[in-house]
Order: structure tokens, then C-alpha cells, then sequence
């Protein structure tokens, strides 16, 4: 028995403590010091340490929650420490993970060791599930599944339902609800813990489940599998196949993942960073995520001379028409990512009841004009009232109205576009729509200017 | 008892139905075909009609129901609908809903009516639960949580804690976990249904509860809460106060707002939106929410000018100059952009382990110089081959180098500073950025250009 449990925090200082241990090969230290923390804060530790190290600590804690550690890890330092290790260990710590995340990390896993960690599971209802699971696209709600749940046939009673969670108790972390299939495992409904407590032990599952019960199947978009547990207020949702065969259940925290991955993948989109990349990353990768959009942004720049050049004339005869291309251009900019951003949302937001695409463009038709005269007057009065010149502050004026409407539309349709393509429509929202709007807002703004300009 | 239940679908031939029956005051059609229907479906219906015709809809439905439906209205509508309700009939509604969503709602209300509902509430412990959560801040761990919990005393057995769990049966949905408490309500820890269930009658809960348990203070940042519930996969998690007393506890639902909420703000902060605004919302309130960026925008294009203006003779020496001053702005604007992302998404996810400012500074710089220099030696090549002119080609080179290093500086250290000051740092990642990015990339480029042509 442990004397007085040293209180654990996450410090450098425990780090070095960590380090030192694990040097002096101390594994009482480790041991003690680590016992009923929260594996979540092991992980950030060992995902600051080097493999070897990592794996020390990981040798000296159980399985169990070695599992749970691994899978908290970040994806980059599991990767080079699951490299190290064996396929008889990794299978050990496959065996004690709930099925949904042991498929992700052998998905990680090389083509070669993932056959060899599987042909190691010694618990063939484990190997099974993982086969499984294994053939769903990892995007989908086949893909999110685990196999871990609790199921009554509906002509159960509640003592042989206890009897069944009695069983599964080891392998079913959280039971949220019991699922209710008929003989043929078809999903019937549900039955939730608080009401077979309550219940008498004899009374039949048919006459207490609730046959009102929402559920997803296998192929469902992991997005849409989000929306529906969002909208719900889901904890888990239970899956079926195309059959109406009850065969897993997705629970809240992988939504929870779901919904961070989009939002970091639509900041990356808005961006302009390509792959995923971290700002503490190498310099070589964060470059690498970052050259493409630079590269398009410079090819569009370019374009952009190209473009002033063919109006190199006006500029010549009245070199004051070069300053407000910056202020032409940042507008367009603005009002491009505005407009695909309030697109983007409303996507994300879907309802039954959505408006009708020409509905949407002629509302953003509307802002775009009643947005795009108030920055006219505006931009006239300083252009007059600096250069006492009506024609340039005409020019400009003129300009910004035909900008912002030509943005509002590009900002508008270019994501529904991309979205009627499969694409995420975030893409819109990022360097791709700047660099078009800069290019045709210096068009425009020349091409007026020659019309106009003596 | 209902023959045959008529096939729910969200559709617009389900809305004309519905208001039909409305119109015709046909409460058979409501009531039958919206029978065990979930109340978000009926909500989103509701979304799309007048407030008296969702009147008539909710006073068909029983007060149940019609507090779910209510809650899942969207905000713009709820409130509409809640200013023709009486203080007594939203009273009715109220007590039926968890605390947290209550006090969410009475919050929405004007002050004085919010005093009414609370007098008309007949339950004085709900009317308790809504005052003593309405003393906290919104945005706070305190005013997230709900008084609706299943709390067990550490010495009671396990018939005590289900007698406990029959008495709550109609206020607490969803059980999760019994939280456990010692004589003085001061948390210590807390023992699931499961093991509940799986536990003899007269077993005391001091020796199945575990005593590992996170929780969170009342005065935490709701964005903390969402952290430590992520990190550790929580499904709710209890709240103490000060004294270390149980006071509510937060649910994951909850914190699926907060994540989708800080989504939605960040995306408003890149793309230049003020305020909460929507795609479908009024023209005048989308171009509200718009125009102050664009305005920002047109001051700093104004500034931009300027600036051009300021080197007016080099302009006039070399009308091709003029040509990359969109190229030069637009990369800085995306470095800028791409440098605040990777901060604030670092922001986002902080660990105990952060680097250092100098560090990230220091690898910032070193990225800066790699991509800058990439960026330089095409630019370079671009000009050099269109315009067979090497000192404009150098002047654009050594001003994108220059460019990309200042934007990266301040790409990031303003989410850094905005952070340290308390303010969202997305806000670094948008317009903000751009129009400083832009301003100063002209200066660079136009200074360089001055020094180095003849």
C-alpha cells in the first residue's frame, strides 16, 4: 500500500522527475506517481519524451491503461513509438481498446505489421470485430462504429437483460443505452439504464423499451452523422446496415473528435495551409504546408501585373490611378471571404428547408449593392476631396460597386459550386477566392478607368 | 388508441399540411402525425412558419413536449415567439425544461418579464434552481451547468442511492454518473448506474464509488471547460464551488455548443463579420454586419494610397513598378494569414508543454527565411524573364524576402498579444491582418524600390 499518494502535475518539473526515473530505470517512482492519473495526462507527457523513454514508462503501467495512453497520444509521436514495438505488443494493447479505436491505430499502422498485430489478438470476438470494422471507410459512420454495446432481445425480461450487462461489464467502458432487437437483430428500439433499475427484475424488455429511436447506417457521411447527434442531443447513436441489422453504435466523444477535425481542417482551408501541420512542426514541414497557396498567390500576382501591364498606357498618362488598385483589390478580397464565409455557414448548417439557390444569389445580389454604393460615396468623397479630381473618384466609385457585386457573386457561387462537387466548401473561403477577386478587381478597376479617363 | 401512425418526413408537403391544419384549427392532424416525433424535428418545422401559427402548433402539443420544441427553436425565433407568450405560459414551459436551459432562456427575456416568469413559477425548488443559476455569468463553467444530478451520500447503500435515483426519475434525463458526497455536499467522487446495477442492495457506495474524479470550479471559462471535457472524454462532468461543494454539473451536449459557438465566432473574426449573422438573415443585417471590416478595409486602401502617393516620382520614373505592388501585397496578406492560423490554432490546443515566445518566434523567423527566399529566387526569374530588367526583378526579391518576414512577424505576434490581453486571437487571423500586411508590404516594396533604382 502506498503511504501518501505524491500529488500529480503536469510540470516540467514532474517531467524531469519522469526522466530521471526512467534513466535510473526507478520503476516504483513511475509507478507510484502515476497511479490513478488520468492516462490523457500521461499521454501529454510521453508525447514530450523520446520512443525509448516512452516505452519504459508504457513497460512499467498495465496494459490496460497503456491502451488508454496510446490512444491519447498525438498521431505523430504514436506513430514513431508503435514503430518500435513488436506486433505481439501492440496486439497486447489492441485487445484492451474498445474496437472503434483499435481499428484507427491499426489503419495507421503499415500494410504488413497491421496483418501481423491482427494474427497476434489471442481474443477472437476482439480479432472479429476489428476484421470487421476494418472494411468501412474510415470516413463513414461504418468507420466510427465500435462493436462494444449492450443489447437485450425484446423479449427479454430485465433480470436476463442485468445478466447480459453483467457480461459485457468488462468491455463496455460507457453504456449510455441498452439497444432492443428482435430475433433477427433488427433494431427495435432502446431501453435506458435509469428505467431497468427501475424496473422489476421480471418484467418483459417489450413492455418498458421506447420504439422511438433514432439511428444512423453504415455508409452515412461522418459529417451527417455529427449533424443528426448535434441536432438530437445524442450521446450515442446506435448503426445499422442495409438490412436494419443492429451491428454498433457511435458515442459522443468521436463526434466531439468529428467536429474539431472539421473546424481545423476549414482553418487550414481559410487559410491556405495544405496537409496537416502544427505550428510547433518541423521548419521543413511547416514550409512544405505552406509554399503551394504562397506559389499560387504569386502565380496570381503575376497574372496581376500582367493585367496592369496591358493598361500600362492609362497608368502612364495618369500615374494616380496606380494608388487605389491596393484599395480596389483589399475590398474585393473582403467582400469575397465574407460572402463565401455566410455560404459556408449556412452549409454547415443545413436544414429541411433550405432556400433555393437563385434566392440566395439574388439576396446577395441585394447586400452586394446596397454595401457596394455606400462604399462608392465614401471612396468618391475621399478621392475627391484628396485629388480634387471627379472623374478618378467616379472611377473608383464605379469600380468598387462593380467589384463588390462581382466578389459577392464569385464568394456566393464558388462555394455552392464546389460544394455540389463533393469539395469542401471551405476551400472558398481561403486564398483561392482572394487571388481571383484580386485579379478581377484590377481588371475591372482599369478596364473602367480606360472607359472613362480622358 | 391511433391506427396506423401516418410516416413522418421533414418536408415542405409535411409544412403546407401542417399549416393547413392550422388554419382549419385541425389539432387531430397536429397532434397525431407529430406523435413521438423528436421535439428538434418539430422545432425546425416551426423555424419555418409565423409565431401564431407555432402558437396554435405548441398548444395542441402538451407542455412536455412544447419545452423541448421551444428550446430547439432557433434563437431569432424563439424570441419572437416568447414576446406574445404571457409570464405564466412561459412559466409552464419553463418548469418542465433542466435548469441550464431554463435560465438560458429566461436570460433571452427582458428583465422585467424575466422577474414575472420566475414569480409564476408553482415549483419553488425549480424557481430556487433558476435564481441561484442565474447569479452567473454565461460564459462561465457556472453558467453552463445544471442543478439537475443524481448525488448520493458516501455513506448511503446501494437501495438508497436507487430510492435517490426513483425520487429524480422525472428532472434528470440523462444519469451518467451518481456523484458522491460526504455529510458536507463536498465532492468525493462518484460511482456509475453500472456499477450500481451490478452491486447488492445493501452495499455501501464508500466501497464501490471511485474516488478519481475531474471536475471543474463555477468561475471556469467556458472554453476551459470544453478543453479539459475533450482531452478527457467526458460526458458530463461536476461543478464545485469554492469551498469545494457540489453545486451542478455540465453536460456534453453543453459543450457541443460551446465547440460549434467558438467555430462559428472564429470563422466571423477571419472572414471580417461582425456580430452573429446568417445567410438567410435580413439584407440590412447581413450588410450591418459587414460594412464595418469593409470600411476598415477602405480606410487602410485610403492609407495604402497614400503611401503609393508618397513615391509618386518613382512611379513616374518606372511605370512597371506600379505592375508587382499586387503581387507583393497579396503574398504578404497570405503569409500573414497563414502565420496567425498555425498561432491560433496552437492557441487553441495548449498543452503544458508550451514552447517558449522566443522559440516560437525564433522557428517562425527560420520559416520565414526558407519561403521567403523560395519565393524570391521565382519572382526573380518571373520578372527577370518578362521584363529582361535584373534590378526591378531584385527590387521585387529582396522586397517579397522582406515582406514575407514582416507579415510572418506579425502574423505571429498579434494573435500572441491579442491573447495576452484577453482578446479572441482569430481576430489576428483576419482582415486585420490583411489591411496592416497590405499597408506595409506597399511601403517595403516602394522604399526598396527607391533605394535600389535609379
Amino acid at each position: 500500500m502506498s503511504l501518501e499518494r505524491v500529488p500529480f502535475e503536469l510540470s516540467k518539473e514532474y517531467l524531469d522527475l519522469v526522466l530521471r526515473a526512467v534513466e535510473q530505470r526507478d520503476a516504483g517512482f513511475i509507478r507510484d506517481t502515476m497511479e490513478g492519473v488520468n492516462p490523457a495526462d500521461i499521454s501529454a507527457l510521453l508525447d514530450e519524451v523520446e520512443t525509448d523513454e516512452a516505452r519504459y514508462v508504457l513497460d512499467v503501467l498495465n496494459n490496460e491503461v497503456g491502451a488508454e495512453v496510446i490512444e491519447e497520444l498525438e498521431e505523430d509521436t504514436r506513430k514513431e513509438f508503435l514503430e518500435e514495438l513488436e506486433p505481439q505488443e501492440i496486439a497486447q494493447y489492441i485487445v484492451e481498446m474498445e474496437s472503434d479505436d483499435a481499428v484507427d491505430i491499426i489503419n495507421d499502422l503499415p500494410v504488413k505489421t497491421r496483418e501481423e498485430v491482427i494474427a497476434a489478438i489471442d481474443d477472437p470476438e476482439s480479432a472479429a470485430h476489428i476484421q470487421e470494422l476494418m472494411r468501412y471507410d474510415e470516413d463513414c459512420a461504418g468507420g466510427l462504429m465500435a462493436k462494444e454495446m449492450i443489447v437485450a432481445n425484446i423479449n427479454w425480461t430485465v433480470i436476463q437483460t442485468i445478466d447480459e450487462i453483467r457480461r459485457q461489464v468488462e468491455n463496455v467502458e460507457k453504456i449510455y443505452s441498452v439497444y432492443v432487437v428482435d430475433d433477427k437483430n433488427k433494431l427495435q428500439g432502446k431501453v435506458s439504464v435509469k428505467k431497468i433499475i427501475l424496473s422489476r427484475d421480471n418484467t418483459r424488455i417489450l413492455d418498458i423499451y421506447d420504439s422511438d429511436i433514432i439511428h444512423v447506417e453504415t455508409y452515412m457521411d461522418e459529417e451527417e452523422v455529427a449533424d443528426i447527434m448535434r441536432k438530437y442531443d445524442l450521446d450515442a447513436v446506435p448503426v445499422v446496415n442495409l438490412q436494419g441489422k443492429l451491428v454498433g453504435r457511435i458515442t459522443i466523444d468521436d463526434i466531439v473528435d468529428v467536429i474539431t477535425e472539421q473546424a481545423e481542417e476549414e482553418r487550414a482551408l481559410m487559410s491556405g495551409i495544405s496537409g496537416d501541420v502544427e505550428e510547433d512542426d518541423s521548419i521543413w514541414a511547416i514550409s512544405k504546408a505552406r509554399l503551394p497557396w504562397l506559389l499560387i498567390g504569386l502565380v496570381g500576382g503575376t497574372l496581376g501585373a500582367w493585367a496592369i501591364g496591358f493598361f500600362e498606357g492609362s497608368l502612364e498618362r495618369n500615374a494616380a490611378l496606380a494608388f487605389f488598385i491596393p484599395l480596389v483589390m483589399a475590398t474585393g478580397g473582403n467582400v469575397g471571404i465574407q460572402s463565401s464565409t455566410l455560404v459556408v455557414q449556412s452549409l454547415a448548417n443545413r436544414s429541411a428547408f433550405e432556400d433555393s439557390i437563385s434566392k440566395r444569389i439574388g439576396r446577395m445580389f441585394l447586400v452586394a449593392i446596397f454595401t457596394g454604393v455606400v462604399l462608392a460615396i465614401i471612396s468618391f468623397l475621399i478621392v475627391f476631396l484628396w485629388k480634387d479630381d471627379q472623374t478618378l473618384g467616379t472611377v473608383v466609385a464605379v469600380s468598387l460597386v462593380c467589384v463588390v457585386m462581382l466578389a459577392s457573386f464569385m464568394g456566393t457561387a464558388t462555394p455552392l459550386a464546389l460544394d455540389k462537387l463533393g469539395i469542401n466548401p471551405a476551400l472558398a473561403s481561403g486564398p483561392f477566392i482572394t487571388t481571383t477577386n484580386d485579379i478581377l478587381g484590377i481588371i475591372v478597376y482599369l478596364a473602367i478607368a480606360n472607359l472613362l479617363l480622358p
